[in-house]
Protein backbone atom coordinates (compact mmCIF):
# COMPACT_ATOMS: atom_id res chain seq x y z
CA UNK A 1 0.00 0.00 0.00
CA UNK A 2 2.92 2.40 -0.45
CA UNK A 3 0.86 4.10 -3.48
CA UNK A 4 -2.05 4.60 -1.10
CA UNK A 5 -3.40 8.12 -2.52
CA UNK A 6 -3.59 9.96 0.52
CA UNK A 7 -6.71 12.49 1.09
CA UNK A 8 -5.76 16.24 0.63
CA UNK A 9 -4.64 17.95 4.02
CA UNK A 10 -6.32 20.95 2.84
CA UNK A 11 -9.75 19.34 1.96
CA UNK A 12 -9.55 18.17 5.61
CA UNK A 13 -8.88 21.42 7.00
CA UNK A 14 -11.75 22.68 5.07
CA UNK A 15 -14.55 20.44 5.69
CA UNK A 16 -13.89 20.68 9.49
CA UNK A 17 -13.05 24.32 9.59
CA UNK A 18 -16.76 24.89 8.59
CA UNK A 19 -18.26 21.63 10.30
CA UNK A 20 -16.97 22.29 13.06
CA UNK A 21 -19.83 22.19 16.11
CA UNK A 22 -21.91 25.35 15.70
CA UNK A 23 -19.86 26.75 12.54
CA UNK A 24 -21.58 26.03 9.84
CA UNK A 25 -24.80 27.42 11.34
CA UNK A 26 -23.52 30.46 12.20
CA UNK A 27 -22.02 31.13 8.46
CA UNK A 28 -25.33 30.31 7.01
CA UNK A 29 -27.18 32.47 9.60
CA UNK A 30 -24.92 34.87 8.35
CA UNK A 31 -25.16 34.35 4.68
CA UNK A 32 -28.97 34.70 5.18
CA UNK A 33 -28.54 38.11 6.32
CA UNK A 34 -28.46 37.78 9.78
CA UNK A 35 -25.02 40.00 10.81
CA UNK A 36 -26.08 41.52 14.55
CA UNK A 37 -25.07 39.58 17.16
CA UNK A 38 -28.28 39.31 18.21
CA UNK A 39 -29.83 38.20 15.22
CA UNK A 40 -27.38 35.50 14.83
CA UNK A 41 -27.94 34.01 18.16
CA UNK A 42 -31.72 34.60 17.57
CA UNK A 43 -31.46 32.36 14.41
CA UNK A 44 -29.74 29.57 16.14
CA UNK A 45 -31.88 27.77 18.66
CA UNK A 46 -29.38 26.39 21.66
CA UNK A 47 -26.55 28.36 20.90
CA UNK A 48 -25.32 30.27 23.97
CA UNK A 49 -23.40 33.13 24.31
CA UNK A 50 -20.23 31.60 25.11
CA UNK A 51 -20.45 29.28 21.86
CA UNK A 52 -21.16 32.08 19.47
CA UNK A 53 -18.51 34.57 20.71
CA UNK A 54 -15.74 31.80 20.68
CA UNK A 55 -16.82 30.77 17.23
CA UNK A 56 -17.04 34.50 15.95
CA UNK A 57 -13.48 34.46 17.10
CA UNK A 58 -12.44 32.06 15.51
CA UNK A 59 -14.19 33.01 11.95
CA UNK A 60 -12.42 35.87 12.36
CA UNK A 61 -8.96 34.59 12.58
CA UNK A 62 -9.77 31.88 10.21
CA UNK A 63 -10.54 34.71 7.49
CA UNK A 64 -13.75 34.01 7.10
CA UNK A 65 -15.57 36.77 9.05
CA UNK A 66 -14.86 40.35 9.34
CA UNK A 67 -16.20 42.58 12.29
CA UNK A 68 -17.18 45.77 11.56
CA UNK A 69 -17.88 48.56 13.85
CA UNK A 70 -19.81 51.55 12.84
CA UNK A 71 -19.30 54.85 14.34
CA UNK A 72 -22.03 55.70 16.68
CA UNK A 73 -24.45 56.54 18.70
CA UNK A 74 -24.92 53.94 18.85
CA UNK A 75 -21.95 51.99 18.04
CA UNK A 76 -23.22 48.86 15.70
CA UNK A 77 -21.13 45.94 15.55
CA UNK A 78 -21.72 43.98 12.13
CA UNK A 79 -20.04 40.65 11.20
CA UNK A 80 -19.90 40.31 7.48
CA UNK A 81 -18.40 37.38 4.95
CA UNK A 82 -14.99 37.43 3.84
CA UNK A 83 -14.33 37.05 -0.36
CA UNK A 84 -13.20 33.57 1.19
CA UNK A 85 -16.67 33.29 3.13
CA UNK A 86 -19.04 34.26 0.35
CA UNK A 87 -16.75 32.07 -1.66
CA UNK A 88 -18.16 28.86 -0.01
CA UNK A 89 -21.59 29.62 -1.15
CA UNK A 90 -21.65 26.59 -3.52
CA UNK A 91 -20.51 24.35 -0.74
CA UNK A 92 -23.66 25.58 1.61
CA UNK A 93 -26.22 25.34 -0.94
CA UNK A 94 -25.10 21.75 -1.59
CA UNK A 95 -25.52 20.85 1.61
CA UNK A 96 -28.72 22.82 1.74
CA UNK A 97 -29.86 20.39 -0.95
CA UNK A 98 -28.21 17.23 -0.05
CA UNK A 99 -30.16 17.91 3.92
CA UNK A 100 -33.40 18.47 2.18
CA UNK A 101 -33.35 14.87 0.25
CA UNK A 102 -32.04 12.97 2.98
CA UNK A 103 -32.12 14.54 6.42
CA UNK A 104 -35.81 14.07 8.29
CA UNK A 105 -37.52 17.11 9.88
CA UNK A 106 -36.93 16.95 13.83
CA UNK A 107 -40.49 15.58 15.36
CA UNK A 108 -40.24 19.47 17.16
CA UNK A 109 -40.37 20.74 14.07
CA UNK A 110 -42.95 19.24 12.44
CA UNK A 111 -45.40 20.21 15.66
CA UNK A 112 -44.47 23.74 15.34
CA UNK B 1 -36.64 39.81 16.29
CA UNK B 2 -39.64 37.82 16.58
CA UNK B 3 -40.00 37.19 12.39
CA UNK B 4 -36.28 36.13 12.45
CA UNK B 5 -35.20 33.22 10.06
CA UNK B 6 -34.21 30.64 11.39
CA UNK B 7 -31.33 28.55 10.09
CA UNK B 8 -32.71 25.04 8.95
CA UNK B 9 -32.37 22.38 11.77
CA UNK B 10 -31.33 20.25 8.73
CA UNK B 11 -28.89 22.17 7.40
CA UNK B 12 -26.91 22.04 10.82
CA UNK B 13 -27.54 18.59 11.26
CA UNK B 14 -26.21 17.73 7.57
CA UNK B 15 -22.99 20.05 7.78
CA UNK B 16 -21.96 18.55 11.69
CA UNK B 17 -22.45 15.09 10.65
CA UNK B 18 -20.23 15.66 7.14
CA UNK B 19 -17.79 17.73 9.19
CA UNK B 20 -17.27 15.90 12.50
CA UNK B 21 -13.80 15.88 13.18
CA UNK B 22 -12.14 12.92 11.16
CA UNK B 23 -15.65 11.82 8.92
CA UNK B 24 -15.17 14.08 6.11
CA UNK B 25 -11.52 12.33 5.83
CA UNK B 26 -13.23 9.20 5.91
CA UNK B 27 -15.96 10.04 3.68
CA UNK B 28 -13.64 10.95 1.09
CA UNK B 29 -11.37 8.12 1.45
CA UNK B 30 -13.93 5.65 0.38
CA UNK B 31 -15.39 8.54 -2.30
CA UNK B 32 -12.06 7.79 -3.74
CA UNK B 33 -11.39 4.19 -4.12
CA UNK B 34 -10.21 3.01 -0.34
CA UNK B 35 -12.64 0.53 0.91
CA UNK B 36 -10.94 -1.45 3.30
CA UNK B 37 -10.41 -0.34 6.46
CA UNK B 38 -6.24 -0.43 6.38
CA UNK B 39 -6.11 1.17 2.86
CA UNK B 40 -8.69 4.02 4.50
CA UNK B 41 -6.05 4.39 7.49
CA UNK B 42 -2.97 4.81 5.26
CA UNK B 43 -5.25 7.23 3.17
CA UNK B 44 -5.46 9.48 6.29
CA UNK B 45 -2.31 9.94 8.08
CA UNK B 46 -2.79 10.30 12.38
CA UNK B 47 -6.36 8.75 12.78
CA UNK B 48 -6.08 6.12 15.19
CA UNK B 49 -7.63 3.12 14.93
CA UNK B 50 -9.75 4.11 18.02
CA UNK B 51 -10.95 6.69 16.12
CA UNK B 52 -11.58 5.17 12.75
CA UNK B 53 -13.62 2.28 14.19
CA UNK B 54 -15.79 4.75 15.88
CA UNK B 55 -16.42 6.79 12.88
CA UNK B 56 -17.05 3.71 10.81
CA UNK B 57 -19.40 2.90 13.32
CA UNK B 58 -21.00 6.15 13.44
CA UNK B 59 -21.23 6.16 9.79
CA UNK B 60 -23.09 2.80 9.22
CA UNK B 61 -25.50 4.33 12.01
CA UNK B 62 -25.83 7.77 9.70
CA UNK B 63 -26.81 5.50 7.01
CA UNK B 64 -23.65 6.80 4.77
CA UNK B 65 -21.40 3.79 4.62
CA UNK B 66 -22.45 0.42 4.12
CA UNK B 67 -20.08 -2.75 5.80
CA UNK B 68 -19.84 -5.87 3.34
CA UNK B 69 -18.49 -8.76 4.10
CA UNK B 70 -17.51 -11.19 1.96
CA UNK B 71 -17.34 -14.57 1.89
CA UNK B 72 -14.12 -16.66 2.53
CA UNK B 73 -11.83 -17.67 3.09
CA UNK B 74 -10.12 -14.92 3.82
CA UNK B 75 -12.75 -13.36 4.81
CA UNK B 76 -12.68 -9.35 3.17
CA UNK B 77 -14.18 -6.47 4.65
CA UNK B 78 -14.75 -3.36 2.99
CA UNK B 79 -16.87 -0.37 3.48
CA UNK B 80 -19.02 1.43 0.90
CA UNK B 81 -20.81 4.33 0.15
CA UNK B 82 -24.47 4.31 0.19
CA UNK B 83 -26.68 6.11 -1.87
CA UNK B 84 -27.23 8.79 0.98
CA UNK B 85 -23.86 9.33 0.96
CA UNK B 86 -22.85 9.12 -3.10
CA UNK B 87 -25.43 11.86 -2.98
CA UNK B 88 -22.79 13.99 -1.41
CA UNK B 89 -20.65 13.84 -4.41
CA UNK B 90 -21.58 17.24 -4.99
CA UNK B 91 -20.86 18.73 -1.31
CA UNK B 92 -17.18 17.28 -1.20
CA UNK B 93 -16.46 18.41 -4.77
CA UNK B 94 -17.16 21.84 -4.02
CA UNK B 95 -15.34 21.81 -0.43
CA UNK B 96 -12.21 20.33 -2.44
CA UNK B 97 -12.48 23.09 -5.15
CA UNK B 98 -12.71 25.81 -2.21
CA UNK B 99 -10.22 24.19 -0.02
CA UNK B 100 -7.46 24.43 -3.35
CA UNK B 101 -8.37 27.93 -3.41
CA UNK B 102 -8.20 29.29 -0.10
CA UNK B 103 -6.40 27.09 2.15
CA UNK B 104 -2.83 27.18 2.07
CA UNK B 105 -0.55 23.64 1.67
CA UNK B 106 1.15 22.67 4.86
CA UNK B 107 4.77 23.66 5.36
CA UNK B 108 5.46 19.83 5.81
CA UNK B 109 3.21 19.00 2.35
CA UNK B 110 5.60 21.25 0.49
CA UNK B 111 8.75 19.70 1.44
CA UNK B 112 7.48 16.55 0.54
Amino acid sequence: MNDIHRVCVRFHSAIEMIGTRWTGAILRAIFTGHHRYAEIKAAIPGLSDTMLAARLRSLESDGLVVREVSEGPPVQVQYKLSEKALDLAPVLDSVVEWAHKWIPLPDDAKRS
